[in-house]
């Protein structure tokens, strides 16, 4: 497995606020050559700190690119440095100067003469052209490393990647391909779910296995190398397999997609229509369930029944039931759902009551605690759960929850 | 000036299409503190690259923040590999384990076995408890070092940075003082509002203004940096006043508060009570407005009706005006506001449809059209918009105006 680094460099990327896209654009590129990328350094303009990460990188692994500081003005530094660490010149190249010299002209500019710094280039490299502005990158193949020194700007960057560099490194991957599985889950937390897991990941050691944990989700990643696609699908299909089967009740998703997405393809495909009654989750399902283009398809109406008022005249609760229940109650659940199915006249109903904290909270039902009720034509089923977490994190977790017991009870209809 | 470097620990991070929003917030924490950020790296979950980055790192930064891999599966390896680097043990804290394990009980699960890998810590090193999670943060102090160890999730980071770590590094800092402001506007778009405000901030070099533009928000930050208070409050206090006078009838708020924060505020202020009838947003300002703590104080109840038929049954808007109108349309909108208004008896009463596409849209009611209409006694207010962007930026940006609208009407009551 062909590893590489990336160094981007530039002290405004030092700065809060920055977002390193170009970084995140090679990572997807290198992995779809095979080329998995081991780390990735930020230094600013700085020859002391870039030279630490450069000796750094090249002590131990044999890819590397740099991102940047190919300009023309003083703390454009990455040259200079890669030419002291690799114990090389830096000559000026004629025909690059000529190029640049043209470059200006062409805009009707006189070139400022600071500018022939970026026809300077490192003995041996090779010239990587760069056809959407004046800095050339540059391509270096020592005995041991190949370095890749790339243009800053994303619009010079990409296409002297896909042109200059993609080839090169498709050649010294050795032609691997890559094969992926991806699973999203949800009613499991990551500590059970790895635990569930583990034993049988850690037995395939060839395939690479990646658990990312969020509030009320859990996603899994598998990536398998091979010669070939079947050699790649070939490692990966026994570990997918037992993986599907051990998490198969907590799989949502197959593919990077969000829980409402999915609910909002089960409803269309069974012909099905939704309605809401959500209380502590204050129209959060609502809000998920519409954000999705086209769910005007499938989302009627909703209500979102704060006060014990507008649960008795929105979803119809009788009075007596929430003086004896509470609001928080598996029968008030139920009667949210089963209520507003009936008024908005739909297949699904849901009803969603609970204590979102930070107060509300009592010994009998602390913060956390809320009541999901879903109803389908003879049928409502209920579940209570105890959500841990602030405000926030309560009633994310409950929106996750009650649309999941919607894709739970669509995949029995 | 002291400096930092960053370390980032996780394979995800490593894979396209992520984004390290962690460092970006460590990096403005720092900074407003007085401490440069030098370098920042990214490794997977690699004992090997890890023990690399940290190395170096210690070789040349006397401050060190890491970020993730202290959670409770094998390949949570910051704590054994920083042990090793500093060459101290691990070993297991009890009163941490209690506090683990009852976090677990207090959610009614039981506890995996291998969550106990959350309570190992570092000979000497402090425990930086963790109340948003599991997983304890370790503050290490050597001759040289400083070492703060932190976990992934932002949700749990942030608030143990700003409570455990900042008055750490303040000290460290050498005691500059900050003065800042923020001010959070909306309805001027980023250029307009920096037309107005730029030839007044280009006037105090030495106060740093920065401008966070989000849409349908903009944000401005001051920051001076003084020898004590006084001296950081006299370098703002002028540009302060001016900036504020410039753009006083586009703040909605002088903290970091959201704008449904400042409605509830206001809200309660004038003991007044509000629903909603909501269409194109889907209930997303019902659920901003839920979101804040209390607000069962003010907010009664919400509608989202999609349909037209919803729309006549829950709003009580005539058959005739919207097969006249259309559903996208002052009439609709004003309709909406007065029928929820008065359905649900609150003091306000707010009513909002557009087209939020991507289908939706004609000519002359094109994607991004919204209006809305805000009800009060005696007047209802109304506005006709045209959002630009996606689904969910034209549904943002909605609710937006419609949470100021209430904030305007409110002002004036």
């Amino acid at each position: 497995m062909v590893s590489a680094e990336i160094i981007a460099i530039g002290s405004e990327l030092l700065t809060p606020g920055f977002v390193d896209t170009n970084s995140s654009y090679l990572t997807g590129q290198l992995n779809a050559l095979g080329i998995t990328v081991v780390m990735k350094a930020i230094v600013g303009d700085d020859e002391n700190y870039l030279e630490n990460a450069l000796r750094g990188c090249l002590s131990r692994t044999p890819i590397l690119i740099t991102i940047g500081g190919l300009g023309p003005t003083e703390d454009d530094v990455t040259k200079k440095v890669v030419a002291r660490v690799l114990q090389r010149q830096l000559v000026l190249d004629d025909a690059t100067l000529g190029r640049i010299e043209s470059l200006f002209k062409s805009r009707g500019i006189t070139m400022a003469p600071n500018n022939a710094r970026q026809a300077l280039i490192l003995t041996g490299s090779e010239i990587l052209v760069n056809h959407h502005g004046s800095a050339p990158g540059l391509w270096i193949s020592t005995g041991k490393h190949h370095i890749a020194l790339l243009p800053g700007p994303p619009s010079e960057l990409k296409p002297m990647f896909e042109k200059y560099c993609a080839p090169r490194f498709q050649k010294l991957a050795g032609g691997v391909t890559l094969a992926r599985r991806v699973w999203r889950t949800t009613g499991l937390g990551e500590s059970s779910l790895d635990a569930r897991i583990a034993p049988i990941y850690t037995k395939h050691k060839n395939v690479e296995t990646t658990i990312l944990a969020k509030p009320g989700q859990v996603e899994i990643r598998l990536t398998a190398r091979g010669k070939n696609t079947e050699d790649a699908e070939r490692q990966i299909r026994e570990l997918a397999e037992e993986i599907e089967h051990s998490l198969e009740d907590f799989i949502f998703a197959r593919a990077e997609q969000t829980l409402e997405e999915v609910v909002g393809l089960m409803l269309v495909l069974k012909n099905a229509t939704i309605s809401l009654a959500e209380s502590c989750t204050g129209g959060m399902v609502a809000e998920r369930l519409t954000g999705v283009p086209g769910s005007s398809r499938y989302f009627m109406s909703s209500v979102v029944c704060y006060s014990n008022e507008s649960k008795m005249e929105l979803a119809g609760i009788p009075p007596l039931l929430l003086s004896m229940q509470g609001a928080v109650s598996e029968e008030v659940a139920r009667g949210l759902a089963e209520g507003i199915r009936e008024r908005a006249n739909t297949t699904v109903g849901v009803g969603i009551t609970g204590v979102a904290g930070p107060d509300g909270g009592s010994e009998e039902k602390p913060v956390g605690t809320v009541h999901i009720a879903v109803a389908v034509p003879g049928e409502t089923l209920h579940r209570r759960f105890s959500f841990p977490g602030d405000r926030h994190r309560v009633r994310w977790q409950a929106s996750q929850a009650a649309l999941n017991m919607v894709r739970q009870i669509l995949m029995k209809m």
